[in-house]
């Protein structure tokens, strides 16, 4: 197979770190163009990132020599890679059209930020979900006039780690009703920055702005469907969320109780539905997915997030604590890695699949 | 009026030494007998305490010096008190005739201890809802033929955050149907030396045993009657709990949907109930009732553990992020200090209560 | 005595709402000014600092209604208010610039700020220590031509834990040599949003800019003398430091090992001189004085941040661990609360030393 | 290479399962061999161990099924394996005897546990700095009687930082006179349960007791020689040690000021040594060598544990900000993982070491 050259657009930033980071040694995909702010370009990428690199594994020197980019140079991008993983942050207004300028200019757009999610041709993936979604690729193109250029979205990082213990279900047949959810969601969510120290440290902040309505808006095109030439919402399923913020580095958790429609599967059924789901990325063994999409911890206090998010090298959700709910059908916890799945992984992860589909 | 003497059973221990700072200089109630394991029996407090004394504020001398008894010696506590503040640790079924004794013996107890919570003649006290429930004290005398010694106990510190708030809306004729609640408990809910903190440093701990069971029982209690000579339970609510136990050192923040049975109120009418709630402690002006019982802050982002745990001495309760619920009829946060109204201050407005009520 | 009007420059960062906080209902000092960046300007103090109030209590009317001036006006600060704290954020040479102002004005300044703290006629003070470099203020106003204004500054808040202990031993006569010190400084010491949450949750930083430095020159001139018209340094005492921040959320601790010079004091003795200690404050009964400025705690492993920080309100500084020292002769750790004794609670020690010896 | 069969003695506690956790696919070491106390004896490992496995990765088959021996069956480690690793909790006297009689039984026990390590004839060995050490064990075996079996211990995890780097001097020839250090440990290192998180959420903890000594007494013998058939101390450095627990979960801080006796080496030296040592372990490309043993951090805020302390897997050390002192020579920071160089990893590395020298 040819190498794809890859080109990340927003790479000083955190989620392009976490890009460079997880990138190294890819089989499929190398870096051959970043880009940033007009303020980071003409520099090295060491230079750009300065003091500011903040992964864990040293900046590979491969990568560090790159020239930067600026970030609106379309035509840079163009020339030097083949995929545009986006992660610039922007005003959304601006970000949307940045990315519809690459996808025009012929680039694979796949992209971190929320400025498309909710648009209607443009597919919002799970890999493990709804990878079926992916066919409205070639009606937004269509629809665009665009060639071999596209734009595809992950979801929101806060409802990973429910989203395919719930698909793995009502793929087997349980319609679920309605989902009371609360989420614990780690300090690297926010980025670099973020969120301040004071704010934390023997504290938790029961605020993530934009992220309950995210949570409650993102699943119903996600577990949506493709009619009439755009991806129409499942309105069936009702959420309510309560996002917070703790002080834990990496991994959200999240507490949920959900309700089925009309069957309610026993418990020995859901968990063996969770430990045997197995999806597109599996069947296709695409580089970045886990073995096993879904684990399920026997133990009574787990998933926790220092002990959990790292499953799989941060690609598998992790559930546990599977009981009957005094008020819905059941309560679970969930944990899934935020910057990992949750972020740059799940964004690589849909990447492979469109190049597994043939669409790039 | 006359100084009240006051015997602290579990003397040594974390909620021992929080009744013995929350109690200096009270206006009605003196120190003059402490008790412990019988490993303690015979030193002085301050002997018996040694490093392991965890308040923030100094230990007085008046209570240092004074010569700890053994937990089991009823006799010692008959003779130098006249009230009985029960923060002993042993086996439950132990701890209940222990109390009894106590109670036979002529003293009051108030417990923080769980033993005597769903006996059915044991009133389980929060002062601002449900103190009319001491009226099963003369039956619980009669029933065991005590004198002037009883038992009534405080509920747990989880479900504190949101019984009031749910009780001043119900007492103004909303009655609630479903309750989902997700808690953020403080490592000090666990006592010393709790927690491990390898268990809760960048992690979260997703149970507390027993903790979903207490809250899910305990409101039952609270807020059901008395009939036939003993507390009937309501039935009418139903709530699901999901515990989980986060790095802050106090204050216990629970994420909160409910549902109401007929008429749904507006948020202004129910911060306007909040706001606004006082009941017999206040209009008693009892000495440990906070001014005002329930504080609504308005700033999108509160309660906070760090910032609100103190309001009012620690003893009101803070509410915030009033909203809809897309699944009930609305989601809300509290917050209340889980050492302070939620252990030892709890239980001695309930001993105040008691005072004022005549019972003691 | 006549109520003093109160002026705050940088009143909505950290440093000025600490002021706000800790001025509540003090006896001489009355909050009449406000003045931040002029984007604040014209507005009411509430909306100005709008969800920025950071501070546990309450903001209180009085203060939330005044309006907020630009803080480069100085005219409006002489006409409303007889004294300027001041916590302005800008440039340094423009603090310096801006502050001189306010004096030539006719205003005492006293500053959070460290533009002034190297000035050879402007006194660096920690009240306990030495009061008496206030008698440079005539000078520095006959150096300046200035007439009732003058500045004055407090030190750094990472070497407030060991100036006052090593100053009660210099006092008695024990000559201090060489002293190297490590400090886990706490995150508010940075202000807010300062530092972010993901460099110190499960983590330390062991570099804080600028505070080795300052460490090791401030000690110079606070232990300094006056002679010439000027503020000499005491360049006897060699200091050497490691600043390092830590998940504190208030409370610099420092590790202190110190040679004497010629005779050295027993261990008994330190602990005499330090629990014995008093100076002009005490003897004047300063509002905001210490009873006891040095807290010595006999406790193997105290003083920590969480249990001894608020000693005497944050105005005492807390010892502990004395024990002698294989390389150097005795080693010990000091804690004093940064914000408090540190930053706006020290300054306002000096403001009242300035109006008790006659310069306000 | 034949496989070598491994025993762990004290397989339950928290460095038995990091052991566990390293040797899974060690190249020469299998292990066939588990101990713990009575209590856990006759059970199968997963079923002793029970929710008590506090590694991240999950406990695998192979050693999750071997039945647990009781610590003190001698006969049964003799049978089932050829080498000890020594994780043991008792009392110090009772460990003394133990592993004497394991080596007296013709096993060669390498200990985590401080009770030989100041026995005379018993190495204390970091590889990189004192393999030569190991020529005692013949004088060991002979002054006991012993024919294949011997003890060789690890030292203090809170010395490893910068013993490694101070050796890589001393070895150019640079004496070094005085130490003054300061640590900030993490709270693995207290074991499980260990810390509790009421102590070190929002705080810091100014003790470890017994470390200061450690830290003093255990580099005079790793620095000392063999002479007269025993390891002679070198009583040519002090060192004074201030050693503080922090939150941090895994990785030791220290904070050094050093002087050296003549000759002081520029900074430029200091960092080309410490980049280019290397030493027996890599010579023999040991399996468990780090590559680099010394890694400098050139970022003006590094080292920092959680950034660093997983440098080559663990095994190496970090230093950075190396710079002038005010008072001695230099200062730089040290960072080592306390868990994996600082114990089970230091530990195996003595064990390839001992194999690679044919003690083994």
């Amino acid at each position: 197979m040819k190498e794809i050259r890859v080109g990340i657009v927003g790479a000083t930033g955190m989620v392009g770190q976490n890009y460079i980071t997880l990138l190294r040694n890819h089989p499929w995909f190398k870096i051959t163009f970043l880009s940033a702010s007009s303020k980071s370009a003409g520099k090295s990428y060491r230079e750009a990132v300065d003091l500011r690199w903040l992964m864990k594994s040293p900046l590979e020197k491969q990568v560090a020599d790159l020239i930067v980019f600026d970030a609106e140079d379309v035509d840079a991008a163009r020339k030097n890679c083949d995929l545009i993983f986006s992660a610039v942050e922007m005003e959304k207004g601006k970000v949307a059209l940045l990315e519809e300028k690459f996808a025009e200019a012929g680039l694979p757009v796949i992209s971190n930020n929320s400025a498309h999610r909710s648009t209607k041709d443009v597919p919002m993936i799970i890999p493990e979900v709804n990878a079926d979604h992916m066919k409205i690729i070639p009606i937004q193109q269509k629809n665009r006039g665009w060639k071999n250029g596209f734009i595809a979205v992950k979801p929101n990082c806060s409802i990973q780690s429910y989203m395919t213990p719930l698909f793995a279900l009502m793929n087997s047949g349980y319609e679920i009703e309605k989902l009371i959810v609360t989420t614990l969601q780690a300090v690297s969510g926010a980025g670099y920055p973020g969120v301040p120290s004071l704010d934390i440290v023997d504290n938790i902040i029961p605020l993530i702005r934009g992220e309950e309505e995210k949570t409650e808006k993102e699943p119903m095109k996600i577990f949506g469907s493709i009619s009439e030439n755009q991806i129409i919402l499942n309105e069936k399923i009702k959420i309510s969320a309560h996002c917070n913020r703790v002080g834990v580095t990496d991994g959200h958790t999240a507490c949920v109780s959900v309700k089925f429609k009309n069957q309610v599967p026993d418990t020995r059924e859901i968990i063996h539905l969770w430990e045997n789901f197995k999806s597109y990325p599996q069947d296709k063994k695409l580089p970045f997915a886990p073995e096993h999409p879904i684990i399920y911890n026997y133990e009574e206090n787990r998933p926790q997030p220092l002990k959990d998010r790292d499953s799989d090298k941060g690609m598998a959700v992790t559930v546990g604590r599977l009981r009957s709910c005094n008020v819905f059908d059941y309560r679970f916890v969930g944990l899934s890695h935020n910057t990992i799945r949750g972020a740059a992984g799940g964004a690589i992860l849909v990447a492979e699949l469109a190049v597994s589909q043939g669409y790039i």
